[in-house]
């Protein structure tokens, strides 16, 4: 691996972007990031993961992030921070992402005339921009992303090829939403007829708030009347589905292949693991962890780290399929017990006859 | 939330819309439609969901819809019909749904000259429609649609942004594709050649009959030879996935995330939960309903409600679930039986002895 | 089903393309290929299924592809070889791929004039190509594919409509993409900073060997830091989920909507069926078969067929599901076991006293 080199600084400026101590000369020259196996003499590092601690005695990086107790035990340039991997990743950001720079409506997009585009915007090659959209100063939609009629993009958005945002729906600041993801679809609603399905109309919206990032091929359904709400800071990973009306709170992290059927409530602060799911019109607490697989069936209340299918606390899930994969063995054993059972009853009637 | 007013009318034209009765002044003027909680004295409300009915007292709507035995028992005019739930996606359709505009081919689509192109049809920009194809009276194509050479979009057909429909695949009419869906994608199908994997030509097509519904990012691949179909009136929720020569009978309705494998036939009437699957080359019957995350390995016959991989009857799975989290304290208790047991055989010996 | 006529040849020259022996009349005037129970006197079929062996008799075609075993069991021209399957293959796509037609740059397409763009290289109406990107000899990219800067096309690949490749990613030769997938999307990265999460910037790229396929709506993120790989031969099926940084060995199968999380190492020849998943951080072995919906939450080592979650040895997995079925039963009898402890440890000590 091989970054580009954008910049050059030294160990005092990085020390200074992520609010940390420095131990050694404060004017080394970094011009890159790499990990600890592969760093040079111009390149600083990081030990994020504590199993990788044996690889610095090797590293020959000209300085490495780590954590204030490593202080003495290496013999380089140390960039001292109680959270080296957010340190990273601010460093990281310093070196490797580019600044962005506005190209305006490019030739090929096709923005209505009543779209309201604001300052320092890219459209590229290939998006259409309906009638009465909004796109916020220093927002990049790259090609062929689809803004229907009425919808808002918020200021220094980031929307990613073959995206589509259907009309009226509203993003926040900063959101960025990854490749051919769908916000605002219809959501699944159907009314039996006597013999088939007649539509619901899904004439509601959906909010993404402030500094929300979206997953590739993730679908966020329009509500059928009112909202489907993803709160501020919420990360959704990829080919995710939210229903039509649901709510998910604060800070929340969703990994991929998740599925949270129509209404259904998240608080603040949880973790949904891949491929769990949640039904329908339920209601789910704050700091609430949902294992890989997990599948939510029942209202589950704050501060709870559940697993299986239905869920239960993580422990209990872990001891149940520990014990599921004893269970043949265990039916042998109740068939045994039943023998020596029915050999005792003989006996004692032996005895009492 | 709030609805725009497309319309205005009175109690009177709405009941005769939804085939309903009247209790009150059918002259009631209604312009728009509203939750309970949220209605006001202009706008009719319904009540569908009967946890719903402690609301009713306190709605300020100028009518409700409800069922029929609820008259007289609403200080309101009242909407009275046996599927209030019908009624309400009705009436949502009359207030909320704009009559559709045809805008021909618009600036900036692709319509290749042999492509037959019916009236009252809107193209928009960045669609693409190749040699061969035909496009029904009626239809509407978001931006961005790609249309393969020789394919069949028959009347009145819905097709959001982004959508793909691949070559001599055939949509019957009022056909919905929610935006990111392909449909007739190649197949899976590979020969293995003794060292690698040869690819199978996917030369077969997909049909999606009258009134079938796709939601977003679903896939529908081609079949191999011969036909994948939708049969009428099924309804598809978002990021489903449907192999090849899959058959889908009708009136179906497959939740987000489903997957059905290739050459399994599934009968009319039937439900899929979220996240639920079947193996490949299957057969199911009429009236099955599988529940989330269900797992059919085995043909199933009609008229049963499945869940659990593998399935089984629901009612068991539910038992058997509650089991299984029995399961650590029973092996506890086969173990201080077994204890037992030896200690009787112990006792009985000294006895005998 | 009816297949296009392309060409005519004769049964000789299909035995030559397959590598297989005739019996028969090698001048057999050949026009097509259908499945047993279709095909007519200008048709070859093939009997790869040996459950369909009994259409053998009734089959109008003009020749059938079966193995060596069945020469002089049937009254027709045969083609014999030991693999119908792949015969197959190669049969159809001498009758039913059409010979690639280079059409250019075509109107609508956008390229960068910084991009490098290949001899006999189709870019259709709606493509975006972007600076430093290079598209190799004798590839198609269909309508509206996004190739983002400086990004590598290789030679004869497939690009279907709708495609994202994102920045910097390397595609070999041959490789085919359905529609609708992603290449090379942000890996879902966040370091908490004590209050909400930090983006962690994704600069690493994706690799996708010679001869991979990729089926529609697919995303394979990009690495943090370094390469997310696809070996080469492997074959994706719709909606699969590979996090950054993941390898993939070759000639491996992923079935539909399966999930592997970031940095987790899966060997050669290793098959996954549909739904199934594995966590992050973790070394699968060669030869490997997940079942559908197996769940893998430790490394694995090479040679295994494995079902379940967490996964184990498939056959275990078959008994402990079958076990699970009768838990209920198993729990009324450990019930009566101990009544019956009870009643004998009553009459003993009945007897003692």
């Amino acid at each position: 691996m091989s970054l580009e080199r954008r910049k050059t600084t030294t160990l005092s400026v990085l020390a200074e972007l992520v609010e940390g101590d420095i131990s050694g000369d404060p004017s080394t020259f970094i011009s890159g990031l790499a990990p600890l196996d592969q760093a040079g003499p111009e390149q600083i590092s990081f030990l994020s993961n504590p199993k990788l601690r044996s690889q610095l005695s090797a590293c020959r990086a000209g300085a490495i992030i780590v954590p204030p107790a490593l202080q003495g035990t290496v013999d380089r340039p140390l960039l001292l921070t109680e959270n080296p991997y957010l340190a990273f990743a601010k460093v990281l950001t310093f070196f490797a992402v580019p600044a962005y720079v506005s190209q305006g409506v490019m030739p090929g997009a096709q923005v209505h005339p009543e779209a309201l585009i604001g300052d320092d915007v890219t459209i590229s090659a290939g998006c259409v921009v309906g009638a009465g959209a909004r796109i916020g100063k220093g927002s990049l939609l790259h090609p062929n992303v689809v803004i229907y009629p009425e919808s808002v993009v918020g200021e220094d958005c980031l929307l990613h090829a073959n995206v589509t945002v259907r009309e009226k729906c509203v993003l926040g600041n900063r959101v960025i939403l990854q490749s051919g993801t769908v916000i605002g679809g219809d959501g699944f609603g159907f009314a039996p007829d006597g013999h088939g399905y007649f539509k619901i109309p899904q004439v509601g919206i959906v909010v993404l708030e402030d500094d929300v990032e979206v997953g590739s091929c993730c679908c966020i359904d329009r509500g059928t009347l009112g909202v489907t709400r993803v709160a501020r800071g919420t990360k959704i990973d990829n080919l995710v589905q939210l229903g039509h009306n649901v709510e998910i709170g604060e800070d929340c992290l969703l990994v991929s292949q998740v599925g949270i059927a129509g209404s259904t409530r998240i608080g603040n602060h949880c973790i949904f693991g891949g491929q769990s799911a949640v039904a329908g019109h339920l209601k789910v607490g704050d700091n609430v962890t949902i294992a890989g697989r997990g599948g939510v069936t029942n209202d589950v209340g704050s501060n709870q780290s559940l697993a299986g299918l239905p869920v239960m606390p993580h422990r209990e899930w872990l001891k149940t399929t520990m014990a599921v994969t004893h269970l043949p063995e265990m039916r042998r054993e109740v068939k045994r017990l039943k023998q020596q059972i029915d050999e005792l009853n003989r006996k004692l009637s032996e005895d009492e006859s």
